[in-house]
C-alpha cells in the first residue's frame, strides 16, 4: 500500500516510558535513597508471576535491569520494551537498558522514533510504578511513597516532556491511598499545564473503594475543575481477566479489554458522570469493537429493569448519553469497531488511535500504514478526528486539530 | 407494527421450566424421599444472596414455595417466574405455584402459552438444579445426587416433553463431579433421542477442572459421538460478573454475557474443538453483539503472539474457524449484533433467537413482534434461519427448517 503524504500526523494517547535509573535517585531526600526505587543489574532466575508483578529475584540467567524498592525486586521485561525485536523474539525474558531501544527511556531518542512513525505527539504511561501507580499504593512507607509519586510527576513534566516542545504530553500518577492528597496532586500539576492522570479501571481490585461510594469525589472534583482527563489503561486493576490458572496466555490476551468494559459499565451506572459533568474518562488500549454492544445493553437494562436495577435515581438519562458526552475509547487495531454500523454507535468523536510504543502490541514503526489501511473506508474528516483531532480536543493540546 | 402472518414460527433454544413438586418425590427410592428435593410452603424472611443462591430460610413475610434438599432451603423467586407480571412488579420476592403462570410448570399450559407466542417448539433449562445441575454438584450424598440427576432427566424426557409431540425439546443435566458418569448419562439419553445437555461456561468457577485439561474428554467424546449439543446458559458458572459488592444490580445485569464470552475464548484457545470436530456448543442468553470483536481479537492474538500465547500447537487454524464450524450464539434482543457488518462476522448460520419464557428478560407474549421488528432489515431466508432453521439443524429436530 502506498503511503499517503497527506495522511494526518498521529497524536497517540497511549504509549509507555521505561523510567531511566535517575528518576527517583535524583529527587528523593538523601535518607530515602537507599530504600527508594533504584536500578540494579543482576541475572534473571526463574520467573514467578504473582498478582500482576514478577516476584522472583536473581538467578543464573541473562543479565537484566531490576528495580529495587523497599522489599520489592521487579525485573524489566522484553515484553515492555519490545520495539525493534522480531515478533518471535518477544518472549518472557528480562532486558537491560543497553539492549532496549533508546527511545524507551530517552526523550530525545523517543522524538526521533516518533518522527520515524509519523507521530507528532504522544502520551506515555509509567512502567515501574505500574499503569496507575499501584507500586506506590502497595508500599509500606507512605511518606516515601508520596514523595515517589511526586518525584515521578516532576520527572515526567520536567525531564520527559520539558524539552519536547509539547510533543511529549505529560501524564501523572496520584497517591491512590488518599483521595484528598490525590486531588492536591491534580491541582499542583494542573497549575503547570498537566491535563491527564492515570487511574485504575476497577479500584476494588486494588483493595480500594469503588466508584459507587463517594470516596473518590475529591479526586473527581479536582479532575473536573481542572479539565484533567482520567486515563485508565488495561491492566490498571492489576488483576487481568482470565478463566483459570491453566488457561494459555492467549485467553487472557484476548480478554484484556474486559476490565475496561466492566469499568465503563461501572461509571455509566454509578452516577459519577452525572454528578461531575466536567469529568472525562479515556480507556487506554481498551479497543472499541465491544462498545456498541455494551452501550445498547446498558441502555436496555437501564430502561427495562427499573424495578430492581438500582440506578434510576442516580442516572436520569440513558447511560449512553454520558458515554457520548464524557468517555473516550482508544484503539490500535480494531476493524469491527471501525465498520459503519459499529462506528455509528461508538461515535466518531469518542475514539482515538494509539501507537502503544514500545509494547508488544505496538505498530511502530508502521503505525501510519496500519492506520491508513484500517481507516481506508472512512472520509478524511473522520480519519483526522480519530488520528489526532479527538485527542487534541480531549487533552486541550496546543496543536492543529 | 402489523403482524406478518407468514413470519416463521419460532423454535426457541432458551426457556426455563419451574419443576413441579413431584419431579423427585415420584422417582427417588423411599429411603431418599425425606432428604431428596421436596417442595415446602413457608413465609419468606430476609433474603441473603450467597454464591448465586439464596440461603435465608423462613421469616414472617409472604408465602413462598421452597425446595428443601439435604441442608439447602431454596425459595422460588418471582424473577424466575416473571411472565404475566408487570415489569415494575418483577422485584426480588418469593412466589408460590398458584401465583405463577401455570405454563411455568405444567407442560400442557406451556404449549398453550407457546401457541399464544407464535412458538412451535422450545427447549427449557432447569431451575432448582440451577442452569447446569450445580445444586447436585454441591450435594453431600453423591449417590443420592446421581439419582436426582437421573430423575430430573427422566421427568424431562417422559413428563415434560413426552406428550408434546416434539414441541418441548428435552435438555438434560449431568453429574458434573464425574466425567465418566456424565458420558454414561449422555449415552443413556441419546438412546431415547435426547440431543442437548447443560454445561458450565467456566467449570473452574465451580471448583472443577478447566477445558484446558483432559478431564472432560469422556464427556466431550460422548457428546460428539451422539450429536449432543453442549448448552451453556449465562449463570452456569454460578459466579456472575460484576465489579464490586456495592455495584448496583444494573452493572451485573449489563455484564451477564461476560462468562459466555470468556468461555468462548477458552474453548477457541483450548484445542477441544480441534480434537472433537463433532462437538457443538451453544451460548444460551449470551447475546451476540460482542462476538465480532472477540473473533477478530482471538484471531489476531493467535496470529501475533505465537511467541508466548501458548496455543499454536493446539489450534492449527485461526480460532474463528472453529467458531463458524461448531459454536452457536443465542439472542433475545440485540440490534447491534444483527447490523450488517456485525452479522457478517457473527454468521447467519451461527445464531438463534430465544424467548426466555418465563424469566424477566422474556419477550413473551410478544416474541413475534420483537423478532419481526429486530429482524425487519433482513431477508426472509436469513430471518427463517435465525428464528427456527439454525436451531432445527443444530438439534436435529424433526421439523421443517
Amino acid at each position: 500500500m502506498p503511503l499517503m503524504p497527506d495522511f494526518p500526523k498521529i497524536v497517540s494517547v497511549d504509549d509507555h516510558v521505561i523510567e531511566p535509573p535517575n528518576v527517583w535517585q535524583d529527587r528523593l531526600p538523601a535518607r530515602f535513597k537507599e530504600v527508594g526505587p533504584r536500578s540494579v543489574r543482576a541475572p534473571l532466575g526463574e520467573l514467578v508471576f504473582q498478582g500482576g508483578t514478577v516476584t522472583m529475584t536473581e538467578g543464573d540467567g541473562a543479565p537484566c535491569d531490576w528495580w529495587y524498592y523497599e522489599d520489592k525486586k521487579i525485573p524489566t521485561m522484553r515484553l515492555s520494551a519490545a520495539v525493534g525485536f522480531d515478533r518471535d523474539d518477544v518472549t518472557i525474558v528480562g532486558i537491560t537498558y543497553e539492549e532496549m531501544r533508546r527511545g524507551c527511556w530517552d526523550p530525545a531518542a523517543r522524538l526521533d522514533d516518533m518522527d520515524a512513525n509519523w507521530t507528532e505527539a504522544q502520551m506515555s504511561f509509567p512502567s515501574f510504578p505500574r499503569f496507575c501507580g499501584q507500586t506506590f499504593l502497595e508500599a509500606q512507607d507512605k511518606e516515601l511513597a508520596l514523595l515517589c509519586v511526586k518525584a515521578y510527576n516532576d520527572w515526567m513534566v520536567e525531564e520527559w516532556c520539558g524539552g519536547s516542545g509539547g510533543r511529549l504530553i505529560p501524564l501523572i500518577i496520584i497517591p491512590l491511598w488518599d483521595a484528598g492528597l490525590a486531588a492536591d496532586e491534580i491541582r499542583r500539576n494542573a497549575e503547570r499545564g498537566v491535563r491527564a492522570v492515570c487511574f485504575s479501571e476497577i479500584p476494588p481490585y486494588l483493595g480500594l473503594p469503588s466508584v459507587h461510594t463517594d470516596y473518590w469525589d475529591p479526586f473527581f472534583q479536582a479532575c473536573a475543575e481542572t479539565g484533567t482527563v482520567v486515563n485508565m489503561h488495561i491492566g490498571s486493576s492489576s488483576k487481568m481477566p482470565s478463566t483459570s490458572a491453566d488457561a494459555p496466555a492467549a485467553v487472557g490476551s484476548t480478554l484484556t479489554f474486559g476490565n475496561a468494559m466492566s469499568s465503563m459499565v461501572d461509571f455509566l451506572m454509578s452516577g459519577v458522570l452525572v454528578r461531575f459533568p466536567g469529568l472525562t474518562l479515556a480507556y487506554s488500549e481498551g479497543q472499541i469493537g465491544w462498545i456498541p454492544y455494551i452501550l445498547e445493553r446498558a441502555d436496555k437494562v437501564w430502561e427495562h429493569n427499573r424495578g430492581w436495577g438500582g440506578v434510576g435515581d442516580k442516572v436520569p438519562e440513558p447511560p449512553s448519553t454520558y458515554y457520548r458526552r464524557q468517555i473516550y475509547g482508544c484503539f490500535f487495531d480494531d476493524e469491527h469497531g471501525l465498520s459503519a454500523d459499529a462506528l455509528d454507535r461508538v461515535g466518531v468523536d469518542n475514539i482515538m488511535f494509539e501507537t502503544d510504543y514500545p509494547h508488544s502490541d505496538s505498530t511502530w514503526p508502521h503505525s501510519r500504514e496500519v492506520a491508513q489501511k484500517m481507516m481506508g473506508h472512512l472520509d478524511a474528516d473522520t480519519v483526522r478526528k480519530l488520528v489526532r483531532g479527538n485527542a487534541i480536543r480531549m487533552l486541550g493540546l496546543d496543536l492543529e486539530p
